[in-house]
């Protein structure tokens, strides 16, 4: 079988880097993560307000986006955080909020209790190794 | 038409997702986005001197340089901006300084009144998403 | 020689940008740049555990990791720095700190004396440029 001209000019345009980028969004064109590791409430809402903006100018089935909190940023994602109710909302529009484990064993290394956290909050090993990831796969990072 | 090995290590080669990337710059090889969150006299002069400093390492005609306004980063692109002249001379070599219009409703929702901008701005509808684009076009974000 | 469907669903997968990324790991799967641009101890302190805690998760020939330092975030590799030891340990697994030349340049300009480094770090002409070629060349870039 011979390439074609017109596949290979496919080829050349295809982005297989990001085609399965985000699971659980099948038609996602755009794809992008949010730093957060500052424990901040103006950043918090910052970090938020962006997530809701690209949510509307996409629309939400069109892009991924991924909330990853480390260090101090941690604080966005507790149980008791002022800004719960809009987590909690762009949870169900499908916005995922990773929590940096490594941080959280700091925390309970040094306090002697782990953070009570959102139920929504996904923890992972590590916060900046997880975007890390997230970018090989074809998210852009942006820290707000 | 058969595919030669020469091609196909030319295909593989090729940078696709560059080319057109800055279509006011064809022979640009470097592509950089300059976030600006915040309004601080010192970072702005730092994201001014970066780039500054870029358009120097490459030359103006090698590197895609654009400023990327939002939340109160956007006053760097008042009318009355201390470094006017300064951003009016880098507008003359060719780099692009974008404003959030998100950031724009938002303030003139809330004072009655929409900030009077440096002509020279180019108004987008949010200032994350035209980053994300850019970089989606092969573009670096860099946040000084 | 005919180019077979497998041949080229090998070349869509391949990622020539990072092969030979960082000529120093040659094993490396993961590339990282971390931003370092402030002079605050706190900071310097997040940048270097970030680094220890992406050699832990993934080991040291598996991740590159380099740190570019510029602006006022040279301090952490002037020769005096408090966490030099904490640098140099991270030097001997592997990771690798660019200072930014122009920096250098301005401060001997400003104050008439280049200031003293660690003989560990790399200069390079200009800080946002060398991490502008990283990413270029396959690496993410996070700025703690």
């Amino acid at each position: 079988m011979l390439a074609s001209p017109t596949l290979l000019a496919s080829l050349a345009h295809a982005d297989p880097a990001k085609q399965g980028a985000a699971p659980d969004k099948p038609f996602a064109e755009h794809f992008i993560v949010l730093q957060l590791s500052e424990s901040d409430s103006k950043k918090e809402r910052l970090v938020l307000s962006v997530a809701s903006n690209v949510l509307k100018a996409y629309g939400p089935d069109k892009v991924a986006v991924e909330v990853v909190a480390f260090g101090p940023g941690i604080d966005l994602l507790r149980e008791q955080n002022e800004h719960r109710a809009l987590v909690d909302s762009l949870v169900s529009q499908g916005v995922r909020f990773a929590v940096c484990g490594n941080t959280l064993d700091t925390i309970e290394r040094e306090t002697g209790r782990r953070p009570a956290l959102n139920p929504h909050a996904i923890e992972v090993q590590v916060g900046v190794g997880h975007m890390l990831e997230l970018a090989e796969r074809g998210f852009t990072i942006v820290r707000p």
